[in-house]
Parts: structure tokens; sequence; C-alpha cells
């Protein structure tokens, strides 16, 4: 699946074909019958027995954080960081009956979970302060923008907290692949070179190439299917398909007949170094249908913050993480930049790990090394404010794939029609990319942005205005935007020994998932995992 | 392409292989060499010289309409049906400075764009009345339901309008293809076929199959693009993929790694009837993205006739159409059942041809003969509200395609989430399942319908409750949804002749235009042709 990785968020494959995170470990723990024999051992001896070894190796899996002991007062929980995770564990820890408290950096909740609107003002890590200038009802979302349907943890609690979501078109076979090679529209690279492959299959029916392989039904099946699978003519070649595009579509009378536009040629098609992004919406988590929350994808950790009983502590800067007796001691800034501090029993720490290294901490050793082994990936989003000229071009939403830097222009399909439109004129993920685009000054990145727009829209560079761009390995308190798996040195065994826990502090994030700091999802399985460890540690421990 | 006209809605083909409508004269139309050399041709010069001659043989493209003459007052028009082809020919005739009267037979304008809503009541053609039982807010477009990006006339129409529209979801990979053979999603049917047929293709390159037709450097390319295309394994086989969906998805921690659901043998995909549906979105007629109106289809008919300077005369049941010297007087009769008659210098006929079949008139007998040789299609929707119980199926919006009569489940998508919803639990459009499932009686469509829903989710049935049934070959002036071409005895050149106008008339509506009765577009093109018969014949007339 690596070609269809091109913004790294689809690592994850059966098997041991990506060596770096699928481990013995890992695949035993995937196999049910292996799951079955475990359940079969009574856990808590297990546990005890495995204790003191537990520690010096640091199995996967097996916790080394206190849980809470039950007893008269609630337990006293202090959260770190008001992402999805720090929301979700509080939600569900005040829930359990703890008293929670949520300190949070920032002025918003919602961390990587960001939407930014005319008026927002923000300062990256440079020192650059930028002002959104887009015009009234509009929004880019900066981190999270979308939501497959089968990331049941995150839409389960968007259902309980009535947040409005709506679709998020994540494909168009409008839009384009364009680099050096040419510039095609999706339908064309997709529906043409399905044509030709189903030519070349029927062929090899036809010769007899697998007359050992399928027995005849098979055979005769697969040739009938093939007609229509590849839109074949009667004489089992590809003359071209009105699925890839209509040179002149059906008209005013019954004599007005669509033309399809010409077919390209299979060798054209696969000499296009765009081509594996035509497979982008078959990944699993790209796939239609996606959804997102009406206006900004911030309304999800909105309501999850409205939801506690306690709100969210804001502008409160951890300033060290200690441990107090059995439980702990968190100093912290706040607005006024008083020194405050809070002592609770347990805490659950969900900053971000270049952010965590930089506080002082009786985190064990061996944990203080795995928060400062990660390191994060970088990932810009230049958007701007402008007309929808895109939809002359008969696009409603989804991405076209365009390469270099910027790699991709994605359209929007909250507002269609609406006059005025954010575009996402540059969404740097892949590594390569991202890390030269990063590195470039504001100016030049919103002039390359414009000019990717303008050579594959010719004329509507112009159009671009009110720029705002989010370079997230620039944005404090979040230093960057997810992981890269076997790269820069990141060791799935440093996130193993972070999701033991450590004594009193349990740690939680997307970063720790297995979604790699991609994805809400992550976020929330590894909050509730992370309560598990402090509530229920015997079923989360093995 | 036959394989993707489930409902009939794409059987435009290049070529001759839909005979029926691919004629020497369409193919010489579609030549752009062709076109160029009548280009040079004065175009009037021919039409004089051709005159004669066409109305003999009644020659495809030729009018027999009488255009309007410039003159000091404005002409006088008459359009008969406020559809979306007499309203859009209503706005256009206003424009050019005409006057115009537009009498519509039903208290409302749309025709078969027409959307119910709680409290809506109507009678079928056998006396059996309905009260729609929906939940305030909520709707089901019981005709039009769906726009393609790529239909411009609509869209530009909805633009200039201010009409707002919406992504409509026309495919989930989560919803299912499931008759007889069995019940599979989307997703594994058209992922592990793909991977199959990746693999297949893989082997016959190494085999050599293709060593003649192909060069080296595109059997290597093929080769390499295989393996992502298919989700191929690195030894070249497919073991499943990702793609088909997860048994578990990836977790916690970076050790819960996703396991891809087992894959479907190619022979199993194969033997399933329903297969070719997975071909559904891939027709450029039904390719994401798809739009609607927010909040229903009749905004737009709605916005058309707000738009026009004299409102839509309702309850005005056309009773003769007659030629009055060199112009129209329409007789009708008005809501409160009184005769009136309307003097006009042109008359716009959009009225279904089963409709116009049954009004006397002073068309010519040739006509006479192509209305009421034209027979329309069946097509039945049966909707319930109900909790939307399949999102918790991870389905958001889409079609199932579970074959039988009820032909497909259509899931809403334009209120993901909210605690009642519209499921569309029936729409026959395949003329097979069609016709015997609208000659059943009401209580026995509501009857399959529900089985189909509790036969595919388990337990559901019940959940669903205030039904509405549309019969469209049972709907008063409508008398049918659209045209089968080659069926029925349903010839082109029947809408040749009409397309030619009658001296004062001149006919319109999708079902003359190359849409068969079939989208709005053909509407919108068949008004405009329409009207340049009466305001600009020469440009329409070759």
């Amino acid at each position: 699946m690596a070609a269809t990785s091109w913004n790294g968020r689809c690592r994850w494959r059966r098997g041991a074909s990506t060596g770096a995170i699928t481990t013995p470990a890992s695949r035993s723990r995937s196999d049910p019958s292996q799951q079955g024999q475990d359940a079969m051992i009574d856990r808590r001896s297990l546990l005890t027995a495995l204790g003191a070894a537990t520690v010096t190796l640091g199995l996967p899996g097996r916790s080394l954080a206190k849980p809470l002991v039950p007893g008269k007062a609630p337990p006293r929980v202090v959260v770190l960081g008001a992402g999805i995770a720090g929301l979700v564990a509080a939600r569900e820890l005040e829930r359990s009956g703890a008293s929670v408290t949520v300190l949070e950096a920032r002025s918003r909740v919602g961390g990587r979970v960001w939407t930014v609107r005319g008026g927002d003002r923000f300062t990256d890590t440079d020192g650059n302060t930028q002002t959104v200038g887009f015009s009234p009802g509009l929004y880019q979302n900066a981190g999270a923008a979308r939501l497959p349907s089968h990331h049941e943890g995150v839409l389960g609690l968007i259902r309980e907290l009535g947040v409005p979501i709506e679709p998020l078109v994540n494909a168009s076979r409008s839009a384009y692949l364009s680099d050096e090679h040419g510039t095609l529209r999706l339908r064309e690279a997709s529906y043409d070179l399905r044509g030709h492959l189903s030519a070349l299959l029927e062929q090899a029916l036809r010769k007899g190439t697998f007359d050992v392989d399928l027995d005849t039904p098979t055979r005769q099946a697969l040739a009938k299917f093939l007609t229509a699978y590849g839109d074949l003519g009667d004489d089992g070649l590809f003359h071209g398909t009105a699925r890839a595009g209509l040179l002149s579509p059906p008209g005013a009378t019954p004599r007005d007949l669509q033309r399809a536009v010409a077919p390209r040629s299979l060798d054209d098609i696969l000499a296009h170094p765009a081509l594996p992004f035509i497979l982008f919406d078959d990944d699993i988590l790209m796939q239609t249908t996606m959804v997102a929350p009406r206006g900004g994808m911030d309304a999800f950790p909105k309501a999850l913050a409205a939801s506690l009983r306690h709100p969210v502590v804001r502008e409160a800067q951890v300033t060290a993480i200690r441990r107090a007796g059995d439980g702990v001691r968190i100093e912290w800034r706040d607005a006024a930049g008083r020194a405050q501090a809070t002592l609770a029993d347990r805490a659950v720490v969900t900053l971000p790990l270049p952010i965590l290294a930089a506080i002082p901490s009786d985190f064990t050793a061996a944990v203080s090394a795995a928060i400062s082994g990660v390191r994060l990936a970088d990932s810009v989003k230049v958007a701007f404010e402008s007309t929808p000229f895109w939809e002359a071009d008969q696009i409603y939403g989804g991405l076209s794939f365009v390469g270099g830097e910027t790699g991709v222009i994605w359209y929007p399909s909250d507002r269609f029609q609406a006059p005025r439109q954010v575009l996402l004129a540059a969404y740097t993920a892949t590594p390569a990319g991202a890390h030269a685009f990063a590195a470039r000054p504001v100016a030049e990145q919103i002039a390359l942005s414009r000019a990717a727009v303008e050579k594959l829209h010719p004329g509507h560079g112009k159009d671009l205005v009110n720029p705002v761009v989010i370079n997230w390995r620039k944005q404090p308190f979040s230093l960057g935007p997810w992981l890269e798996w076997g790269r820069d040195g990141n060791d799935p065994a440093m996130l193993d020994r972070l999701n033991q826990g450590d004594g009193p502090f349990v740690f939680a994030g997307s970063h720790l998932s297995a979604y790699s700091g991609h994805w809400q999802e992550g976020a929330v399985l590894s909050a509730r995992r992370a309560v598990g460890l402090l509530t229920n540690p015997v079923s989360q421990a093995s």
C-alpha cells in the first residue's frame, strides 16, 4: 500500500512488509487464537508474576502505571493538554467519578484540531505573526479536516455531543493529476487505465494464459465481466470510455449524443509520476463516505470541553511535572504569569513529546529517554480566500495532486457555489516535499502555493487573497504534526515504553496510538486506554 | 456500458453498440470534421434550399416551427407545464422580451422535481390518497434527487438563482451488494476484485503473454504499478487488502495494528449477480462529486418560478390546444373549474406525452402520431422515516444494491446523525423489476420494501415508519417517469419529429432530449433549444 501513502497516513499493513512497526509481539497480539489462550490465564496472577521482569524489560503492553485505588473521596486527576486525547480522558474520568483539572497552554482547546477564521491572530516560533483575513463565515481547518465513516470512537462522541456533521467530499473525479508529465483529470487516469488493463486481461484470457490457473466457468465469467469493468468494445478492445469524461455532453435532442474524450494511451498513463494518487481515495481511511463537523472541525473539541463539569484551565503553561508521595504535583504558570501548582492523585499527560521533553519532570530515565527520542514530521497548509473559479471547471470538493513541494490543491466542500470560499492551495505532507517547503520563508510559501494554483488553473492565481500559512513544526505548543515511523529515528519501542505509564503518570495522544499522530480516532482510543490504565488496569494491561 | 445501466440512465455510447439511438445521422453530427464543413456553408441559404424537402421528409434537426417575427409589440408566448423545461423556457423567453403565460395543472411547480414533506397529501390515478407522515424538517425527493457536477445548465441556473446546494453522497464503500448469492460490502467487492485482477495481470506479464504487445519499459512500469493498484504482496500475489475493510481497526497503541478482512475469492466475487453495481458510481453521470439543493430538490423549480415576471398560473388544466391564425389558442380550466382561453403568438409545449395525447389539439397528424407513439417507463420510490440504524453500520449516504423488485436502498446524506431521517427503501428503475413492482397494491409495496431493509439490516424493518409510495405511472399529470429507448416501441424518429416543432407549437422537456426523460439537464437544454427555435431559428436548425 506504499503507493497510497502520499501523506504517510496509511502505513499499517498486515504481515511483515512494513517491518519497522510489525513485530512478533504485534503479530501475536493480532492473532485471535493467541488472544484466546491469554484469556484462559488469570490475568491478575500473570501480572503479579511478570511484575519485576516487566519493569526491567519494558515488555509491550505491560502497565507500569499505578492504578487509582478506590476510596471514599473522589480521586483527583490532572490532565495536561486539552487536545482530543486530553478532553476525552477528562470526560471519561469525570464519568468514572474523578475530580478532573485540565490544564491547557493555549487560549483555545483542540490542539491540532484547530479551525482558523477571519480575525484570528497567531504567532509562530520564528516570531512571525499572521492575522487571518478571511471574510465572515469562511474558515480553514488548519489541522484535522476529515473523518472516515468507520472512526466510530470520534463519530460516537460527535453523536453523543450533538455536533452537526456534513459530507466531506474527499475525491472529485473532475480534479486533476498534474505535474511535469502533464495534466489529466482523475477520471481520465482512472478509467482509461482500467480500460487498458481490462483489455490486456481479456487478451490474456483469449491467449490461454490462465487455462491452467482458472477453470472454464471462471474464465468465462471473467471475460464477460471485463467488458463491463473496462467499458470495452464488442471486439474486446478498449476504445475509450465516457467514464473518463465527455468531449461533448448529451444534448437537447435524442440525436445530440455524448462523445467520450479520446483515451490516453497506456504508456502515457503509466509514465505519469502522479499516477499512484488515483489510489488516494481507495485507502480505507480516505474512502467515501467522509464527514466533517459543519462550520469547522473545532466544533468537536469545543463540544467536548463544554461537556466537562470543570472548565478547562486555559493559558496554563506547565513548568514542572513532579511526583508528590503516591501522586503528582503539576507546576504551571497562569494567564497572568503567576506560578501555580496542582496536586492530584494521578496525571494524564497528552502534551506533544517535543513540548514534554522541555519540561522538567520526575519521569524515570527510561521514560524521559523515550520522550526525547521521538521526532515529529513537517507539514504545512497554505490556504487562501477566493472566488470558486474551480467550480467553472466542474470541480466541487476533492483534491488535485500537483506534485512538487506544495503537494495538493484541496477544494472546499462546505459551501458549494458561495461567492467566496477557502481554497487549500498547498498541503505538504510527504516527508520529501514537506521538509523543504517548511524551511522556506512564509512569503515564499505563499508565492509557491499561488504559483501551483496558477499553473493548474491558469489566470486564477490572482484570485487568491488573504493567505494563511500554518507550519506545524513552528506552532507553539505543537512543534510538529505527527510521527513518521522508520524515519527520524522513531522506534515503536519508545512509544511502547510511554504507553506503559510511569507510576502516577499515564500518557495519551494520537501520537502514542497506531495512528502515529494522525487522526483523531487515535487520540480517542489512546485516551480511553489511558483512563483504563488508571481505573481498570487489569483489563488494559495484557 | 450496459452493465452500469442499472436504471437505464446511461444508455448513450460512442459507436454502434446501442444501435437503437446511434444512427448515421447522429454519428455524422458528432464528427468534428463534418461540423467543420457545415460551418463553411451559409446556413441561411442551406435552410432555404432544404426547406421543402425538410417539410416532406422530416429530416432530423430541421425546424418546422414558425419563428417569432420581431415586431413592435412584445410577442406573447404561452408555456404549457411548469416543470423544469417550462420554467426555463419561460425565464428565457421573458429575458428575450416576450410576454409569457405559464399554465400548470398542479398546485405546485416542478413536475417530476417534487419533494414530499410531512403533511403533503396526494392521490394517484387509482384513487389512493396518501398523507405524508414525516416529522418536521424531513423530506424525500420523490423524483429528481441528484445533480452531477458537469450538468452546467442546471448548476449555472442554480448559481444564478442563489439556491444553496450541498454534497449528495452517491456512493458509500460501506454499503452493500446483497442478493441470493450473499452480502458483501461494496469495498470488498471492488477492492478484492481489483486485487485478483491485478495479480492475474502480473502473472500474465511474468509468463510473457504481452511480450509482443508491450515494450519492455511498459511491461516494467505496468508490473510496478500493479503492485500498488491491486495492493499485492511482495510475491506479486493478492492476499487481501485493508481497502476491502478492517477486521480489526488500528488501535490505541502502535502495537494495535489493523487487520484486513479476509479476501473473497475471485470465483465468489464473479458469481455475485449484483457485481456490475460496483460500477454504478463509475458512470459519468454518477461519479463523485454529486450535489443537491439543501432542503429538497424543489428549491430549484421554486426559485425558477419566483424569478418569472408573471407568476405561473396553477391548477390550470389544458383542455384544448388550438391554432388561431398564425398563433395559438389554449383552452383550459381554472382552479374553480371555469373555462378559460389564452391567445398567444406561440406555445411551448412541455407536457408529458401521455398527458398531451389525451388533449384535443390541432397538431398535424404526424406530430399527433409521434405523441401517441411514445410510452413511458415504470418507476416507484418507497421511503420511510426511521432512526438512522445504518450509521451504526458505518454507512453514511450511498446506495446498497439488493436486487429483486425493490432494487436499491438509498441512504440519506442531508442530515447525518440526526435522530430521525428518511430512508429510501426501494427505488425500482430497471424495466424488469419496476413493471412488476409498480403493479402491486401500495400496502404490498410497503411490505416488500420493509422486508428488503429487514433482510439487509436485520432487526430494523420495524424502525421504518411513515411510509410514502410514489408510483410515477400513477401520478396524475405525469403518468410515468422517463422513456426506455428500444423498448415499448419508442423510436427516436418520433422525438425527432416533435423536436422539429409544428407551426406555432414547439415542444420541450427532458423526454425530448438525449437524456430520455432522465436528468434535469435534459430539460434545461431542451427548453433552451425550443426557445431558440422561436427566437433564433437559424442557429438552432442545423
